[in-house]
């Protein structure tokens, strides 16, 4: 169990680094990167005190840099990796009606030539993962063709499949609303699976866990999904509305115990499973590398306990009908404190047993406040 | 397009005409029927006024008896035909861990047994459709094993597929909750689809208007299910919470037309497009042969507005991106008022053209009441 | 800390000890009370291994006996006390449109007069609470009038609050839906203080935890009720969809813990506070004492972690602004296993430090399921 | 009937002319104004071609002008009023932690002293209403305080209160989500009515139709705060998600005619009911003024709808129990094309019958587009 959780992975988001927000205001907060390179800095830090985040997720265009061998070798000489590229065709003026799906083929050409340099981007760096999320969609009824639109992202999509190595996979993310209110155009589950069956087998479904209607059962998805061979992996965060994009294990810490028990029982935990944890989130008023080292810790902690649940026990319990018994066996390694254990372990893998306090005793956070008071912070839309 | 209306199809549910009621409370109401040729009797009064709701579908065990060819000779004599058979995997204490997911493998023996019963009746009497709803599920995390119950499912509808004739399609109903709490078995499309692509292409899914999570976009899965070649047919009915059974059309008008309108553009709304239209109902403060023709009512008004829409200038709004003036072409032929051409279609089929009020001038309600005034009522458990 | 959870008082509802189900199927079983003695009786056991369990609610007429005095010195003699009066005004086939908020005057006659049947036998039996269920409502719009059916409520719970003996309190429960599905007369808290406020002092909200729209923060409207003075007491239970009635505690921990943390912060833990303690659940598919003792568990668990908050530590940080720090604040308390805390607490109030494995050694299980196995098992509907 | 239609009162919120958006991306259309007075000219229109549309509400900064006689002789002249005062709490860095709720007394200083200056904005200028929304609350269980967050916003509230004159009224608006996540500091109809009946009888409740749970009847709190002679006014916009900000009757024209249903019951229709009728919405993808006429128009429609509700037939229904028959009568109502009869009562006012197709006739968008080009468009940051 200890050697599950030592050689667990979870990747973090460059953009989680920057300043972000709600529509309503960003609230800009000290010591934020100015440059790609100083995210992969600050995600190193993570790693640094975790021992778990050795990678680093790229939004494009936001992470574009001139030269993407000096920024590999920056982050090799940081002690990271970076790992999913995420293209993003949501943020020009020319997608206000959606960017593969919208109905004029010269948008949909420009949205998939940048999935184009996107794949080209991650055979470059070595990085073995496509994360799209389509955030296209409708506002009114009548807007678009349901149908048409379905057709032209499979379209868009099989363009990039076809060119993607062999080494990568293309994870569908879905997202049941925003920033569109009456369709998206891969809303659920379902969608991106039936999209990904069509593309084929390194096409696979990317879960958010704050990207569902109220209600889901999300461990329920996960498991469907493992049984047919496409859950290709996790955006982590936590909502109690919408996409609140919380840290993960904050809005209910129950359920990501849940999820990982359902991965812990398929033998998705393992770096080799093909289930890419990674997380998704935005601290609108938290501080971020605080926030990220936090995270990480949650998804260990509700790791542990699902490596806890006594499996023998519960099977036996479920085999004979007994209700209460069985889930008895699960909420027992719910309550277990499996703090202790961490630390122990975080001091077996030469780190300080409490990564928090260490990076406030390091002394970065005071550094970055200083150094970077100039120059233009970056956040999600630059 | 009125050809399209007089050829329209809608099946009612024989449990609609016996009583109904909530957790709480079953609310009796006199002149309900007692037997099963007795709801066949009520279903043929909902046709007569109507024209276009020619079966009724039966629910095993509810309908069972001893002679079918007796039942179907009733059904033929009234003026109507048997239509989809619904095996009941729910009412049994042997199900109270599940039926066909049931850990115990004698129970799922049993429910399997029930499917293949119900296979063989639907070919006896001729049905098009096994129209499953599986009411399996879990209250507590950890009560069972959510992939080997859906392993367990898969093998057991494996069986009533393999056994059905080759006129027979499997429609596979999805519930987002209720009778269970934590997990259902096949809680949403994606899972029915998921199941249904293993089994076969006369497996299809079944969409049921009540049962999906809050704020799910209907038409948006019913246009990828019709992308898919796999949406079977529907249960119609309307929802403002859960699984609510109200009568279709009268929560959210608007949601059934922007259905109808899916399916209109689909060519989906003829009778052998393979689209079944199905009731699926519950009048729990409202007598029921008023009720279901009320429905009936509300389904016409729906799909002629849907027929109403100019779809060449809704696609040249779409294709201009357009975004109000596509919205409008939609909201025009919703706010059309449609009675007065329904109207006119029913006289021109001979019929009244206000079916309920010619049912009440019929005094068939007021016989029922008296006649049926002895005898046990029949419901959903009987 | 030790002493406020030793003078935590739960009080187990009788209708919990009888059967129970969905509307699609009650499952039986074995050693079910056949008369409201025997309910009260089992609640008796779970009194005797929790210790703090002293007290059961009656529902009436489910519980009505001929001799009033007879059943409380039954249990009395069983070591508990008769709690709250819960009115029964939606078993009747007169309640069909409404019982206080119907239109016709005799109805709410009829189902005013039970209220004052239920204040009589509280005063009788010395119950500090009448326990208000208003489950009337609509199913369609337009059925009734919204307002007039507001006024209608008001002068019924008027003629309840006026009978009422000072000693007693009316508390009114709310409920988003069912067994009404387009209005319930009283669908949230806010609605339920504004009759309070109409009435007097003595009349306050109770919330049910599984009466919520989907997202609802319960906590917050806890806090507010408790600023206005007008939080009576809780109805405990988990849900994942709608009114679940799971066993508290089993769908989201850490909510319930939230809930006792605000509680707690007020001072409202302390018997004397006014808050009254009450489970409501139905377990359809686990026995019956075993659930409400494991349901007494989980909400001593929640109330050990919500005393162990270190308030003085948050409010520094919530003072500072330290969001991060504020939240591990109330994450370490949770996070924390005080079942070893409990345990002691037990064995030092004489019980045994693990109750559901000491009711299963007992041996009552077997005795009820042998002893009981004639006669009609006591529902919902008896 | 016609005379409520024709002296109907629906004011437009100056921030719909600028430009809007997601978090994810403010999409910028042409010919948006970049003044306040430029967004007076544009509502200036919307009256001009709907004569209903008089007044236009103001939000504090975006639309501060060094003289508010200049600014208020500018409506004048342009044949329109100015209206309701929106204060805007939510866009300082130094509310990250709130505004009137902030830990920080400095921080409440500052917001509350903003308050005090749209109140002296608001009585210099003539408005009748200062409608509040406050954006606080927090993401983290334990971050802050719930209940003294509660005791400061009552206290801001009361100096606002106090200040205002005589006639003036304080609308509350409440919000479900966003910006904030875990709790919002007013979050439902409940906390607003508790804080105004503190504050005194010109503080009422302000309804967005956009702020609820999934789910919430609103005409049926719209109802109860007409009892309880607390409801305010309205901004009205559609939803199917969140705070959608959508045209008012996009997604669920039938809800906004049952809302306007109950105004029409308890007369709140006329504009000296004390009910404020305004729009509150954002125009992310579609052409702002196009997009305010339209919504006019789907209000006129849906009042024209209420107004036709035969509410005699409608009465007895409702006291003979007839379900079918009450539902029957609102429904009827609601299917009516009530086009023509708008039609008709423009021509009668001197206006087109067609309100949007004279506005694309009247070349003012093109002109704007041209006569815009060069300065900074107003958004909401600005």
């Amino acid at each position: 169990m200890l050697e599950v959780l030592r050689r667990q992975r979870i990747e973090t988001p460059s953009w989680a680094y920057g300043n972000s927000g709600t529509r309503f205001k960003v609230f800009a907060q000290p010591g934020i990167p100015r440059t790609p390179f100083e995210k992969i800095d600050d995600a190193a830090q993570v790693h640094r005190f975790t021992g778990v985040a050795p990678s680093v997720a790229l939004h494009i265009p936001w992470d574009r840099v001139d030269d993407w061998d000096a920024l590999a070798r920056h982050a090799a000489d940081a002690g990271i990796e970076l790992g999913a590229v995420n293209p993003n065709v949501f943020q020009e003026d020319d997608y206000r009606l959606g960017s593969l799906c919208n109905p004029d083929p010269a948008v949909r050409r420009k949205a998939t030539d940048h999935l184009l340099e996107c794949v080209e981007i991650g055979a470059r760096i070595g990085s073995p993962v496509l994360s799209m999320w389509v955030a296209d969609g409708t506002n009114y009824a009548g807007q678009d063709d349901i149908r048409a639109r379905q057709d032209r992202l499979e379209a868009a999509l099989r363009e990039a499949y076809d060119a993607m190595p062999e080494s990568m996979r293309l994870l569908l993310e879905y997202k049941f609303f925003e920033p569109h209110f009456y369709t998206m155009d891969v809303p659920d589950w379902g969608t991106s699976f039936a999209q990904c069956l069509r593309l084929g087998e390194r096409a696979q479904v990317l879960v958010d866990t704050g990207h569902h209607a109220p209600g889901t059962n999300i461990e329920f998805l996960v498991a469907i999904l493992l049984r047919e061979g496409r859950l290709g992996g996790f955006h982590f965060n936590s909502r109690n509305y919408a996409d609140d994009d919380l840290m993960v294990g904050a809005a209910d810490p129950f359920q990501l115990f849940r999820i990982l028990h359902e991965l812990a029982g398929a033998g998705a935990l393992e770096p080799d499973s093909g289930v890419a944890f990674m997380l998704d989130q935005c601290h609108n008023l938290e501080p971020k590398i605080p926030a990220l080292i936090r995270s990480i810790v949650n998804v260990q902690e509700a790791t542990a306990k699902a490596l806890l649940v006594d499996r023998e026990a519960l099977a036996a319990a479920q085999r004979d009908g007994d209700v209460l018994g069985a889930h008895a066996v699960v909420m027992d390694a719910f309550h277990t404190d499996v703090r202790p254990m961490l630390a122990g372990l975080r001091e077996d893998m030469g780190l300080d047993p409490d990564p928090l306090a260490a990076y406030h005793r390091s002394g970065y956070q005071q550094r970055i406040e200083s150094e970077r008071a100039g120059g233009a912070a970056m956040g999600w839309g630059a």
